[in-house]
């Protein structure tokens, strides 16, 4: 078992030779990688059936060892996945921007790898291969670390993407586990700024704010989302009633589901029933205002808590408001800045939320649940980032590349 | 005086408004800003005098006595650069991307403020001014933290700052300075995550370590220059010789000045004597290995310090290197991936050294000293980094902004 540093040395020491890689030995890599993981599966299944096991007699919930959980079907999932992000351009390599300057100086803006990238995540071993694949597609050196509830997953998985690594030109080391789980390595991993360009935790909220919270290593934060829609006095209402059931219903436990809905008070009173009759047909437990509950015995009314909560399940808040003004003032105050619609018919109304809201999406006249590397046709995700600084919102393979300058001169000097 | 929260706090509350801020307004808050520094330089140059009798009580360094100076002359510098950014084009609204996706959702890629800015930087209170008026040109709102030595200035500007602003149409508390100058508050400040996007530090390097290793807020990083200039077999001689002055001498207390030069062995051979004189005639002092300190009796012998120093001053050091391949190993092993240069006239070498060297930005047959905002022909420039993450080699306005995305639809819902 290698020490952190030797990790970090080891990830740091193939940087430059994955840097030079060609599009076709990546690939060529990645496809290896597909190839072993389905030819190994029953040597990964009995690892994992070891986690599995540890795991029950730890009494961890239900839906954790559902995400620990490997099946063949779950591998060929993976490996399915690693063939398809063969398909995707390099996005290494590519001049983003030229110019030359008055003394002939030519100025070139060059897409270039990251370098090392750190993830951080919780119980699912898919995470290994996923997070692996991204950075090996895009030319960087990964060093990993799951939680313990996985381990024996995720060394098995390692092991074998190694093993393709070995039969590929590229480093054995471009892909490297922690296997040391006790959390003060993790803590040391934060501050490992020598070896680390990047941390990405991948995983719950508490994850998260400890890694921003301790990390000294820039850190690409993915966060929470509570997300709103409004509906505008015009709004269509049978559009308006679908957008909200989609976006709370079609899958309540992700991100981008909406947690509020914010109703402009005249379409409220026109067709405020016919929206809390849709989300009782569909189970949604509902907090609501003043307005609100005077509507239907079955909504509870809704406190400041709610308006800050994201449910992320089958609950919702509602409230009602004057105007398009005070709807994007809610949800500049109540919003983690993820993904915010409006419905409308009202252009007026439109421009001024797509423009006031501070968020990585804002959505006119659509579901929120569009927020997706695959949706906005990235073909492949990394998480969708909440800050501002690099990368806002969905990040497909892009948001693992850095930059360079390379300037051509014959001569120049500064006078 | 405001607390960090309230300062924070009201930053964060005029986001909105000077997001939507038109470029007209934008442009005459700041014309109107460099109109008030001039009215109001007595005034300035009184609590600057302050400062200064302060420094020299306290028998602080005449350099840094220097930096923490104003005169009339340099208010009218620091006036006409504010007009200068008038002349810029506004970064804030431009459309970077635009697609439609197979269920006619429309995308774009917009390019926002960042939001609110942290800036904390020492001596010079000129950094007051011109942070404030990148920020103020991008839409963001800034909170300045400057040093105690340069309060009574600091105060002053920020005070003729404000007094401009509430002639525009901008918000007063776009530009804030945290009048606090306890080393505590400055900690909180690098946590403030809450109100603060991004920490950018502007001045020494531990300066900068102290926010990058206790910051939670993002930091935008500028770094040191450990810069190296290559000279291969059949580099140009004279044009080399003239490089290497240049890029040491024409200004050695910056960061693209370079501080090694690596030499290949045959060309040092034959024109190494040629360079070394060179270098004496500046009053250089060299550092050498052992080929090299045969040349001269004046050449003291290179240990490993020298080959990781930023001397940052008249002094080199020098290394014959066997190859393209050795100087692309002694570079990514030493430098600070800022900037580096090849003298060459073979291809294969050039697109080597350009494509391997891991630095904000390479240059082939050219001084690095254009490492620069202006240079570049940015027209502003807000620090160089040398991170990875948002922006890597000089900053100009795009890097204070972050990007958002708007969607378009016509009742999608996700299947």
């Amino acid at each position: 078992m290698y020490t952190l540093d030797e990790i970090g040395k080891k990830a740091k020491q193939v940087t430059t030779t994955l840097a030079k890689a060609s599009t076709e030995d990546k690939n060529e890599a990645l496809r290896l990688i597909a190839k072993e993981l389905i030819e190994n599966q029953e040597q990964i299944l009995e690892e994992n059936a070891k986690d599995l096991k540890s795991a029950e007699e730890k009494g961890i919930s239900t839906s954790v060892i559902d995400r620990i959980r490997l099946t063949e079907e779950r591998i060929k999932g993976m490996s399915d996945a690693l063939v398809q992000l063969t398909e995707l351009d390099d996005p290494i390599g590519r001049v983003l921007e030229q110019w030359q300057r008055p003394n002939q100086l030519e100025i070139r803006k060059t897409a270039v790898p990251i370098g090392v990238i750190g993830i951080i995540y919780e119980a699912r071993p898919n995470v290994t291969v996923d997070a692996a694949s991204l950075c090996l597609k895009t030319g960087n050196a990964v060093v990993l670390r799951g939680s313990s509830s996985a381990i024996h997953s995720n060394i098995a998985i390692v092991s074998v993407i190694q093993k393709a690594l070995k039969q590929s030109s590229l480093p054995v080391d471009s892909v490297q586990l922690i296997e040391d789980t006790d959390r003060k390595t993790a803590e040391r991993m934060f501050r490992l700024n020598t070896y680390l360009d990047v941390l990405i935790p991948r995983g719950s909220k508490k994850l998260i704010d400890t890694v921003v919270s301790q990390s000294s290593v820039p850190v690409l934060e993915t966060g929470a989302g509570n997300c709103h829609m409004y509906i505008d006095h015009d709004a269509d209402p049978d559009m308006a009633v679908q957008l909200v059931i989609n976006a709370k219903t079609q899958r309540p436990s992700v991100c981008n589901a909406i947690e509020t809905v914010l109703i402009e008070k005249q379409w409220f009173k026109t067709h405020g029933k016919q929206l809390i009759e849709a989300l009782k047909a569909h189970d949604v437990k509902m907090h609501g205002d003043h307005a609100v509950i005077t509507l239907d015995d079955s909504i509870i009314e809704a406190d400041e808590t709610d308006w800050e909560t994201e449910y992320l399940d089958l609950e919702i808040a509602i409230k009602t408001v004057e105007s398009v003004d005070d709807a994007i003032d809610h949800i500049n105050h109540y919003g983690t800045s993820h993904s915010e619609a409006i419905i409308s018919q009202t252009e007026d109304h439109t421009v001024r939320f797509m423009n006031e809201i501070d968020a990585a999406c804002v959505y006119h006249n659509a579901s929120t649940r569009f927020t997706d590397g695959f949706e906005f046709g990235f073909g492949a995700e990394i998480g969708i980032s909440t800050q501002k600084l690099h990368a806002r919102g969905p990040m497909g393979l892009e948001a693992l590349t850095s930059t360079k300058y390379q300037l051509y001169g014959n001569g120049q000097y500064k006078a």
